[in-house]
């Protein structure tokens, strides 16, 4: 869609432009992730990250169902957010020496990736319930909980586990 | 800092490369913000966004504390991730037509902000605890839960109103 060309002129346009946008973003997000994996060194922090990888494939496809549901083809859309998100990852991980403070680094660069889907699926949610299109919404309503539970997960390993081992 | 350039090597390197991410994050949301509230017509998202403003302000001298706190001068590093997010704002509400529509679509935006400003006050705070400073770590603290509050209010008045309006 043009910038400033007002292309957007109903909430059913403005939904349809939001899902798009998370589409692409689940794509890069799927791309990003392997480079993340391989540099994480504790286990469970790897195990997670796989976890949260397998969980994009089937939050993707879901995404895909919720085109079905409303007579569209899946498609993406520019996204900036989550380049600028996944770039900073990138970044940061380049940047960090020690491999248990790049834990730490890691487990920050995958919260502010669930951040901006909880963000995003949050109000996909909220909209579909609006317009009408509950049953895509509860395909968002899943992914936004599975968003806040690895969210909740890596907020738990890093208190715990990665924080110490990274900051003794 | 230079990237790939191994610069960060303890985990008081990254605290201080993630705070001065957010000193940026919070300067660039700062001159957004006005942006944004200027194209809302709902009163009471009006409203919601001038105290958001008004905390950006105070939540930003927090950080100007936190610099003092560890010995550094505040200094901003870049943050791709702020401004995608705030690209994204700008070119979704230079997108959308129909006012009523412009309101839900300034409610998303401002949620991604918020979540993003979650992930990082959330590192921020439990990495404050991991290397010994407490006292920082509570002002990440407050600041976390205004930005979890301010995604609490937001989603509220999208689901109770602006929504419906906007589906109308």
């Amino acid at each position: 869609m043009g910038l400033f060309s007002k292309d957007i002129k109903s909430m059913g346009d403005l939904f349809l432009h939001v899902l798009q946008d998370i589409y692409y973003a689940e794509l890069q997000i799927g791309q990003a992730l392997p480079g993340l994996i391989e540099k994480a060194t504790n286990r469970e922090l790897t195990a997670e990250l796989k976890i949260i990888e397998t969980e994009a494939t089937r939050q993707g496809a879901r995404l895909e169902q919720a085109f079905e549901l409303i007579g569209e083809k899946p498609k993406g859309a520019a996204c900036p957010a989550i380049d600028g998100i996944l770039k900073e990852a990138r970044d940061i991980a380049g940047e960090v020496g020690p491999p248990k403070v790049l834990d730490a680094a890691l487990i920050a660069a995958v919260q502010a990736i669930a951040h901006y889907k909880i963000a995003r699926y949050g109000t996909l949610a909220a909209w579909a319930d609006g317009i009408g299109k509950a049953a895509v919404g509860k395909l968002f309503s899943t992914t936004l909980k599975e968003a806040k539970a690895t969210d909740r997960k890596l907020a738990s390993l890093a208190t715990k586990k990665v924080n110490v081992k990274a900051a003794a």
